[in-house]
């Protein structure tokens, strides 16, 4: 782990979730980033995302820090703009920097009010704690349901990236109840930054299915400070920032809840990518093709059907399907396999679907789920109370 | 239970489905009845409903009898549209009718080969055993996870009708794992049928949802033989036509697998009833409502954040949400109420999510689902082995 120069990390306990674990994070930069962010697209935003995104907007992609609370998703809520504004502004204050370079993130139950006096009492703690190798306790504040932390790292041509994310239930493409920092030393100008984002966003995050379900929450920011001092070419840098999101969106899926079995889709032979990631996501959706996994059932006839309502045309007599590299389908048919065999190796933790259009286009996509179990239900049951 | 007249059903055990129950159901018209269906939309489509389609369309909407199997969905099978022509084929001549005049419907496992001679084999006891009287026969042979039978009845101006239905799992709007038969002693002609049937399927069928997934083998089908001798009015028929798809269409997410609770969706003040019954599809759909709904949870959230998903605009701060009759969010936020007592209310076994838009336009509608739970996962994570 060679974490990027210039970013400093802490964590605390402030009183918002019940079970006394860190629920506060400041990640800062020591000097202004160049910032780009991608936020939920549900018609329902929380607070924090309508704030962060004014900030970003108000500095042209700057920022010196995101405060991020887990255990109150501050959205639907009487008080939630003031919560966000005056936490940013207090935690400015201490900072020493504009109230608008500070990003809020808030992650947790809805529609209960968050008390502001919570952060804003924790904030010199919090401030007092920052160091650059505490990198890890803020990724463990930022967690909810979530059963492990998860990070990612890369380095390429001596500029370093560091990513931490949050999210196991009410995931879905085009973001979900997610959210996700990565800092880099790199220095990348805003603009580009959010090219660079929204390209690797556009294969990681948003080929991520866990329920379907998009939260109101949804944020993942990249702060670029430039603090390495190197430059590397753009195609270096998307590649880099590439593997961070990927691993990252991985991990959620590996991590969903409930999850006991991590799914790969892997769709060729579409018309277009598109269209691919399109017939990928109806597969990665399906409760009957997510719960047939969970059982080692190779049950394809419902993975050629849940691509049959995807609105994707395709030849079901071209369509050959394999589960862990088997095929169970040939030109839309049941073709002979190992039965015995292919339970065996379903009953492994990952899995992977490959769903292909034989003499189709060259469009491709893959993504990523996990299957539905139990837990998912246990977990979600009594969530909120 | 008042039968149209002019109608005989039967059913035997032909060796389909392993449990030694019957799996092979014929509903027969005395004479010429005026007939049309309602499809799946599935890119993949099984072979009775590629041939179901095409007789209609060779004889212009008459028909005689259906000629039902369950255990097997002949779909995606190398034999499919022969094994339909010839059971149909066999029937008809047993019939003394046209071919074309015999429609195929299977439900049941995908991509396992459907041997015809059970079907042929099975074709004298099950001609021999015709009766008027054993709708309800015919009714149970066409289930298959389904744990009770579902049928609708109603009168009108001496005009009878009578539904039955199968689908528990699969289930999603715009047709899914389902079958329907509704005979009717109107005298109807089939172009009129077509559009009473569409208008009927619009507010029953396509408003409820299972498990969001949709089958390739769905088929509604309305016969209309006019033995009853009586006229009755458009609107009288396609009210009582109405009544008994929205009853089996209930009937269907009251069973819906390993459900526990039947949930009523009611959205309200959306610019149009398409907007409404939109907002009204992704609460259902939503896997966080229906395990909080589970867990008697009044997670409110939820339903706003899938209403906030379902791509229809609408402003939250003018929503209001009750549960069982109780506001728990008003104008987007929290509202006061008694905890305690509404999770006792939401342990009911029928739930209502009644969902407004206040000061917005006059599109209302109404969808059905039922609660996600581990008997859902426990049916569908061995289905096929």
């Amino acid at each position: 782990m060679n974490l990027p120069l210039g970013f400093r990390y802490s964590a605390v306990y402030a009183g918002i979730r019940k079970v006394r674990k860190p629920d506060l994070a400041l990640i800062v930069s020591d000097g202004p980033a160049q910032a780009a962010a991608v936020f939920t697209t549900n018609r329902v935003q929380a607070a924090p995302v309508v704030v962060a995104r004014r900030h970003l907007e108000e500095t042209g992609g700057v920022a010196r820090a995101a405060l991020v609370n887990a255990g109150n998703a501050n959205c639907a809520t009487r008080t939630g703009e003031r919560v966000a504004l005056q936490t940013t502004k207090a935690a400015a204050r201490r900072l020493g920097c504009r109230p608008a370079e500070v990003l809020p993130a808030s992650t947790g139950v809805i529609g209960v009010e968050l008390d502001a006096r919570l952060i804003v009492n924790a904030l010199p703690e919090l401030a007092a704690g920052l160091a650059p190798d505490r990198f890890l306790d803020a990724a463990d504040a930022i967690l909810t349901t979530d059963l492990v932390r998860k990070t990612a790292f890369a380095e390429v041509g001596g500029v370093r990236l560091a990513g931490m994310t949050k999210g196991s239930g009410m995931i879905h493409p085009n973001m979900a109840t997610t959210l996700g920092f990565v800092v880099t030393d790199a220095a990348v100008p805003a603009r580009q930054l959010r090219a660079h984002l929204r390209a690797a966003v556009e294969r990681s995050y948003n080929r991520l299915s866990v329920d379907g379900d998009m939260s109101t929450n949804d944020m993942l920011l990249v702060m670029a400070n430039g603090a390495s001092g190197k430059r590397v070419s753009r195609e270096a840098f998307q590649k880099a920032l590439d593997e961070v999101c990927q691993s990252l969106a991985k991990q959620i899926a590996r991590d969903g809840e409930g999850a006991k079995k991590f799914v790969e889709i892997r769709v060729d032979g579409a018309a277009s990518e598109r269209a691919a990631a399109q017939i990928a996501r109806c597969i990665a959706n399906s409760p009957l093709v997510k719960t047939a996994i969970a059982g080692s059932d190779p049950n394809w006839g419902r993975i050629l059907a849940a691509a049959g309502y995807s609105g994707v045309s395709f030849d079901p007599s071209h369509v050959d399907i394999f589960l862990q590299g088997v095929r169970v389908c040939r030109n839309g048919l049941a073709a002979p396999f190992d039965e015995s065999g292919l339970k065996q190796a379903l009953d492994r933790n990952e899995v992977e679907i490959h769903f292909v259009v034989r003499g189709g286009g060259t469009g491709s996509a893959v993504f990523w789920t996990c299957d539905l179990t139990h837990g998912y239900i246990d977990i979600n049951a009594s969530y909120r109370t």
